[in-house]
């Protein structure tokens, strides 16, 4: 009690919206964005009720910033690969792969709320929205790079990317940050060498 | 209203243990859980809690029987691979996995419950407990098949265990069943090739 008090008042002064974002999004991932009430975010942040208003309009903006966080980073990631005027489809497509699970450990807390939202209210409708475009610009690099004749023609495109993705996102699961036995780069590695050449011995 | 009343009322007297358990499990995945009441069970099932309780102590029970539905496929299908005399080490890892897909499309109600317990009662907690040691078994499979030469080696097959039954598991976040673009054996199939020998053309 006495500590969570402390830190509570020395916290009180320093929030910054992004220290106040991190404080929300742990709670959201914790109980579940349907279950968290502003009263719940006054009290993780160890605030008054108003004064997280005098930051934020309500819980929605709080979801709304959180998951953009998570939706940005990979936008801009696949921006940049878009831009690379002479990478081959199959390259952009592995690059794009290594670089989301990098950006999902990195972000791990944003990424964790976006794959984790519902459909309940407009707000999650509009984030899941968002999540789709950015599955479909994903799909869409496996598609090209199936297009280009770089990937086995066994597997259907929208299948193969539905299930890549489908491991990538499932890194939220299990991954830890702090002193891990995997970083952000070992996994991004691990998944894409699995995923491009497979587990086989050659 | 019609409808379900008319449905609930030729319902009422052909409840099995089964039956009810696929309405439950259908509720639980629904509403989370944690969320649900006796109340809502009975609701759901368009009977009376009394009734319910004639067929079960409580929700706990629906709980591990619903788990316990996906959990021992599983085993099952791991004990019969373990018991193949003369299958090699890297055939025994991709028929689990084919396996897997297969038990999780089948049963995907069950295994979707399975896979979204959390730890908050004794109940939930064994479920997981018995969710690890499939885990547990399944990376044993992966570990002999590196120990046997089988699996390349610059992957840690830890993380490969995780990736591998990651992809496996994110199949329950998209996989509807009804006519579907693709059938479990498609699923199976495409998850098995694209972990063992990847996604590049060769």
């Amino acid at each position: 009690m006495n500590t969570s008090r402390t830190s509570a008042a020395s916290r009180r002064i320093t929030y910054t919206p992004d220290s106040l974002l991190e404080v929300a999004v742990a709670v959201f991932n914790e109980r579940g964005y349907d279950g968290t009430s502003m009263e719940d975010l006054a009290r993780a942040a160890g605030i008054t009720k108003s004064s997280i208003y005098h930051h934020v309009k309500g819980k929605e903006e709080l979801l709304t910033r959180g998951v953009n966080r998570a939706l940005d980073a990979l936008n801009a990631s696949l921006d940049t690969l878009e831009a690379l005027p002479d990478a081959g489809e199959l390259d952009r497509v592995e690059q794009a792969v290594f670089r989301a699970v990098q950006i999902l450990v990195d972000e791990l807390p944003y990424v964790t709320l976006l794959l984790r939202v519902r459909g309940n209210t407009e707000t999650e409708r509009a984030a899941q929205a968002r999540r789709r475009e950015i599955d479909q610009r994903l799909a869409g690099f496996v598609e090209r790079a199936a297009a280009a004749g770089a990937l086995r023609t066994d597997l259907d495109p929208r299948l193969a990317s539905r299930l890549v993705f489908g491991m990538v996102n499932s890194v939220v699961e299990w991954y830890r940050p702090g002193p891990a036995r995997w970083s952000a780069d070992d996994v991004a590695s691990a998944v894409t060498h699995l995923v491009f050449d497979g587990l086989r011995r050659r």
